[in-house]
């Protein structure tokens, strides 16, 4: 199926359809120069099927992982643009999970000003995240995603078929995101959710139809604010305090997981054994494993603050979500 | 007087006015923390007036020059911009020439993905030119302007006044870029031009006269064309040829200089002498220095460039011009 997503210099469509990469000549221009940007964890079958279908591409590969997430990679993937003779008539295209889609997303933005970007997300979180609404960031001196832009693809091609080589951590920190956007914006959907539990995590019909609801939420908040300047901040929810656990974790819990655990302290108590058992279905941790110290240095520079306060996203009816302005210890003191 | 521009996401205003400086106050957030950018080039008095206008900024100083306008400055201002806890409700204030201004601006551009942006150009090329319009980018491995971003300012404060303290050199360069663009697009502000002569150097109400004809001119282009997808391409007349000649110059030519030569050989050889004359008025020099051996290299990396050819813009008859694609060959044939 096609989600069209509209934008404020046109829109761009979303393809989600299983099977989507094995007919990827349909969707992806040949004619074009491409230049492919992927990480060395994407399974080659999937960079291969992209390929295949454009013939003139040049391939980046960069190392997995959130480390790679910063300027130096960057730069390493504009001095190849440069080399491989990029210009705006060509195209970059993403094909891996949301740090392949922000760095090629930003590299395109900023190369000559921004060129042509398609994106090929192949893990859940960033097929129900990250790929739309056109925000791309690298983290820099300790800050997560404290540099970048707004810039939207061309096209984003979704193919839930790639899930299968996804180990089931990965998947289950998808579906937690998931999870979220249901529990702040589609009542529905989060009981259709409760209702698959487990089976979620391995039924690829399943997860398309979890994935088009996913996508419909965030077409909807991101279409009415573009630029995050007031209702995308519900789709914070659960992540103040996450990319608080994600630093202090360093590196070795995923960004779905963080998000998890985070969700928790900013729900009404008397909701949150609901969302607990939701997030538990797939094998996930609800309970933050630092200390209020811990966290703190991580809050401060939080990119949501501002004059002293953070704006936090709050949930206290399934479907719905409250914004309230507060100080770092106030959230702290929620653990 | 206040020139407003439209662009996609509303708008913003330039401030043109004799004075504007010593009015600070009346132009500038009060109550906004600010991050003042400028390079030690600038006139302390300047900045100072500037400053004196915003209680809560922080100044940011790099070395002045070309030479700067690289990622390594970009990173040291983001670098300032995240000690001094920036946020999206703060802004950026560029005071100087177009290097201050691109740096600025792409940092803004990319901090939190977009914050405030308020420029006030210093030098009469960046007056007349870069500070309108959004580009902002910087020089990467050898080839000018090649990264950075379209980011609109919320305003743009020009006062002729501050010319005064500006090498006569630099105004030379940028009346060539004035010329430029009469010379292009409006007859009469060419004639005017030519009238006033060498008094337009030093007279800041002739100037103020051509700053306002020439914004006037810009904001025309770049209202129909945001992104540089057509009409806008004829500023770069003069700039292709323009480019090579400052890049093989090795910093010894300032901009303005090397587009006025390189605006000959891409006039009709009837009108050369005409504006030859009008840029001698300024006592720029208007043959160019190199062969076209010493240039093909740098006119490669061009990026107006797309499959093998360049969009060169022509001028046959004054108030006019003609785009055409030409290979470096043949641009170099001109020579």
């Amino acid at each position: 199926m096609i989600i069209p997503v509209k934008t404020p210099a046109g829109g761009y469509d979303i393809v989600l359809e299983r099977g989507a990469l094995a007919n990827a000549a349909e969707y992806l221009p040949a004619d074009k120069k491409a230049f492919v940007v992927t990480d060395d964890g994407v399974p080659g079958k999937w960079v291969q099927m992209v390929t295949q279908a454009l013939p003139q591409a040049a391939v980046h590969v960069f190392p997995q992982g959130e480390g790679s997430k910063n300027l130096t990679t960057w730069q390493g993937i504009l001095q190849a643009m440069l080399a491989a003779d990029m210009t705006r008539r060509d195209a970059v295209v993403a094909v891996g999970g949301g740090v392949a889609g922000d760095m090629a997303g930003f590299a395109a933005a900023c190369y000559m000003r921004g060129i042509p970007f398609i994106n090929i997300p192949t893990t859940l979180l960033s097929q129900v995240d990250s790929s739309i609404g056109g925000k791309t960031a690298v983290d820099f001196e300790g800050t997560k995603n404290i540099v970048g832009a707004f810039y939207q693809p061309q096209r984003v091609i979704i193919d839930p078929d790639v899930l299968g080589t996804l180990p089931a951590r990965h998947v289950a920190a998808g579906l937690a995101e998931a999870l979220k956007m249901a529990f702040i914006y589609d009542k529905k959907l989060f009981e259709d959710m409760e209702k698959a539990g487990a089976a979620a995590m391995t039924d690829p019909d399943l997860l398309q139809e979890i994935i088009r609801g996913s996508l419909l939420i965030k077409r909807d908040v991101v279409e009415q604010d573009v630029l995050e300047k007031g209702l995308r901040k519900c789709l914070n929810f659960g992540h103040t305090l996450g990319h608080a656990v994600e630093a202090a974790a360093g590196g070795i819990l995923l960004h779905g997981e963080c998000v998890a655990m985070g969700m928790i302290p900013l729900t009404a108590p008397a909701l949150r054994p609901r969302l607990k058992k939701a997030l538990a279905a797939y094998g996930l941790q609800t309970d933050i494993p630092y200390t209020a110290e811990a966290l703190r240095p991580y809050l401060v520079h939080d990119k949501k603050r501002g004059a002293g306060t953070i704006t936090a996203v709050c949930v206290e009816e399934v479907g719905r979500f409250v914004l309230r302005e507060m100080t770092p210890e106030e959230l702290l003191a929620l653990l």
